[in-house]
């Protein structure tokens, strides 16, 4: 089974990309201690100011599935939901490179 | 200075897809050897059959602006340019995470 390698662009209620963003650190700071997560970053870019995006890399599609049914990223996830409008995100299908 | 986080698109002519992605994975292999390059993945997604996508960190925005002056670099990319028909990138400000 092929890495999982994904970003998702997360969009807030006007104002409250911050506070998305810190909570979306938090989620960061579980995968820190997530052997399956091997990169999690999450940013914002210059010409969107109501979105955060997550650039992730799991050990695979197994790995990313368990990770959201862990309880602690649950709770971050229904703390989340209330500051988010929507979102999107791009699933790569990684054919080679450098860090895979 | 941060590090340089970026996603980038790169459409082919039609049916120039998979060589372009061979071009760009030969890209990936110089930079197994260019120390200020972090993670450079070249994949695809299911529904763009022209696209290819580059995710890539570099240490700073210099040691990126340098990679692209390497003659081994500049090589691939004039072999790559008649593949290719546009592009876009996201350029990811970073807050934080794991693998930053």
């Amino acid at each position: 089974m092929s890495k999982y390698v994904a970003f998702g662009k997360i969009t807030s209620h006007p104002g409250q990309r911050d506070a998305l963003a810190q909570i979306l650190l938090e989620a960061a700071d579980l995968m820190k201690a997530y052997e399956g997560c091997e990169l999690y970053i999450v940013g914002t870019v210059d010409d969107d100011p109501d979105s955060v995006w997550v650039t992730e890399i799991f050990k695979d599609a197994e790995a990313h599935k368990a990770s959201l049914a862990l309880e602690s990223v649950q709770e971050i996830i229904q703390r989340g939901r209330p500051l988010i409008v929507g979102g999107e995100q791009i699933k790569l299908n990684p054919l080679g490179g450098k860090g895979l």
